[in-house]
């Protein structure tokens, strides 16, 4: 099959991809494992399912030298990546994952059948770890970058509704779901989606608004309060600071709060509930085993547009910021 | 906007992303019509809809110099070709468009904005031509070529089976909704997907198999056949062969017909009927304004695998051709 196929890839490019997708196709087929509802899988024009609640759907792309570099970076990692953002995407929606189609570019080079292969390796690995059916895709050789895209489709049960951005009430209590910053240490490559809190938070707690941390906390905290129409005022001592943002630190010089604050790429969960649901998250979050303790309380929401931290009895304004930002 | 985006595109890619993808999106949403059945659309971490009826999604990218050249071909005619050719796909299944996510990865260069908004300017217009919400998207600035991937959702209505291609039987017609070559002269970047079809077929008739034309009419019926497990004796001289097709044949001194059965990009439909609704066809394709007029039978499904032709009394096999074949 190899052979055959770089072969082709040096005739003509548009036969070439139906070539290789073919092959590839019949590869990833045998990989995958099939759910009960997906009527018919890879291999006709269309993918077909019957659905088992409202539909939610999303979809990212990562593209070499933009999201990773591929001279430095294990083609399976850029593989799981590509599916754990779009699950973290479904997870900040309070949604269960189900399905989904993946299209990769890869670059034209002796090898590429191998890289397409590696990556896809990383994919299935996501897939099979988050129970999650690839039923689609597409795939190229072209002269480019590598590009992995992912479509990911999860479900509402009937009686859920979506956690929006939107939705954040004054009062509401404000969870991150763990810490912090410096995730491009290698973190960002295997991000934990947090499948996990909406499973254990669905049925019991009511959440008003959620978001994922991808770009930073407080920038994805501002999308928030700008989508609710509301303000936050942070306990800045209580946000979670991964022991990575310390490490960054020292190279940098900047402080590690300021890389828990400004770094991307840490799918962490942003949650906000009402008051009375976080008293029952407090009592509920001793006990051992439940994702319920990786919550950190680290803010209320306010009336008062914007992100602000109360410091020697005033409110001080904290600007959002992305790692586009330098120093402190 | 752009002078601040075209700034920020020289400084962090990562960052450069967001900010293109947030006005994009913001562009977006207020160009694209809304279905009643989408809860939430662009803008969140995710869409949510209340399905229809069984889901059918494909998804096919797009490259320049591998799928079209952007040096030659207009912007909006990539876009507009980037979702008619998953609607397509949709059509082949027998199902309805519904929605759809849009991926772009846009060159770094000067004009990039304006670049991503040409090709937009296509996508819009075939989602309004044909009635699809698009609910969701990504868009990158990269050092590599334009790439348009899109995830096209349809829906089956609770009677309806899909088109597969694997349904046809020995006995059934085989039908060719058009007259296909020599589509590379101009009719690639603007496919008409035949949903007019599916709406007309979709109630009265019983399609037992069915796929698009996009590699070429012989590789597509091959296609076919091979997942149905059977074999077509086709009325070569029924085949109708596309003006383009001559036109080509004046260029490449191939006949027409080689061009009619082995270039690509036609996106009409092979329709795979038993004889007992092939004769209801045959009476209702006569009737003015039907799009079943376009209909053409060009064979008969066979037990004898492979696409044959009778020929002065004898079975002669015809070897499937797509344009990597040279010559006649």
């Amino acid at each position: 099959m190899h052979a055959r196929q770089s072969h082709i890839f040096q005739v003509i490019p548009r036969i070439e991809k139906r070539f290789v997708e073919t092959s590839f196709l019949a590869y990833v087929r045998g990989r995958c494992r099939r759910l009960p509802q997906v009527e018919l899988g890879i291999g006709d024009d269309a993918a077909v399912y019957e659905p088992r609640g409202r539909q939610v759907v999303c979809t990212d792309q990562i593209i070499d030298r933009v999201d990773f570099e591929l001279d430095q970076h294990c083609p399976a990692d850029i593989g799981f990546k590509s599916v754990a953002i779009n699950l973290s995407d479904i997870a900040a929606m309070g949604a269960r994952p189900r399905s989904m189609l993946v299209t990769l570019a890869v670059p034209r080079r002796p090898d590429n059948s191998e890289l397409a292969a590696a990556v896809y390796e990383g994919i299935i690995e996501a897939a099979a770890e988050y129970h999650v059916a690839i039923i689609g895709g597409d795939l190229s050789v072209h002269d480019g970058p590598l590009m992995v895209s992912v479509t990911m489709i999860g479900e509402l049960d009937a009686t859920w509704t979506p956690w929006k951005r939107s939705g954040g009430k004054v009062g509401d209590a404000v969870y991150l779901s763990g810490p912090v910053g410096g995730s491009l240490l290698g973190r960002h490559l295997r991000p934990k989606p947090r499948l996990d809190l909406v499973d254990t938070l669905r049925d019991d707690f009511n959440v008003t608004a959620a978001i994922d941390v991808s770009d930073s906390l407080s920038i994805d905290l501002d999308r928030l309060c700008a989508a609710s129409g509301i303000g936050v005022r942070l306990d800045v001592d209580a946000i979670p600071i991964h022991r990575d943002a310390e490490k960054r630190s020292e190279e940098t010089g900047r402080s590690p709060f300021r890389h828990a604050w400004s770094d991307g790429e840490d799918f962490e969960l942003l949650l906000c509930v009402a008051p009375e649901d976080a008293s029952r998250i407090e009592s509920a979050r001793t006990e051992a085993s439940s994702p319920l303790g990786d919550l950190q309380r680290i803010g209320e929401l306010t009336s008062r547009r914007g992100l602000w931290k109360l410091e020697a009895g005033k409110l001080l304004r904290l600007p959002p910021q992305g790692f586009i930002h330098g120093g402190e």
